[in-house]
């Protein structure tokens, strides 16, 4: 199980649920919109802070983040 | 929300309710008794990949060891 696929994925799918861009989300985290686009293609191990900071983000859980979803 | 702190209690919760030692968790993990004795007072900052790691070394998801538990 690859964490930063499951974490990439699943910050995506809220985000676009919540009707916001990368853009938007940068913003509010602080991370670069650069960053938030490694993120999602799974190219970042964000450690657990910044996990708290990014699913604040999107109005989630940490836990929403790394629990692996069914495909 | 201190996740450095939410993790280090989960963990030290969830690693005890196994009767587990902080020496066994560490073989288990790779990581070293230090760095867990570290993580369960709330001074560490793993990883998405390291929070994998230490939930698989007491049979736990990530998703617990990130969940805030009312005290």
């Amino acid at each position: 199980m690859d964490m930063r696929k499951v974490i990439g994925s699943n910050f995506a799918r809220l985000r676009k649920s919540k009707g916001l861009t990368q853009e938007a989300v940068a913003e509010k985290s602080g991370f670069s919109q650069s960053y938030i686009g490694w993120l999602e293609r799974g190219q970042r191990n964000p450690t657990a802070i910044s996990i708290w900071m990014l699913a604040q983000s999107v109005d989630a859980m940490p836990a929403d983040l790394v629990q692996p979803v069914e495909d």
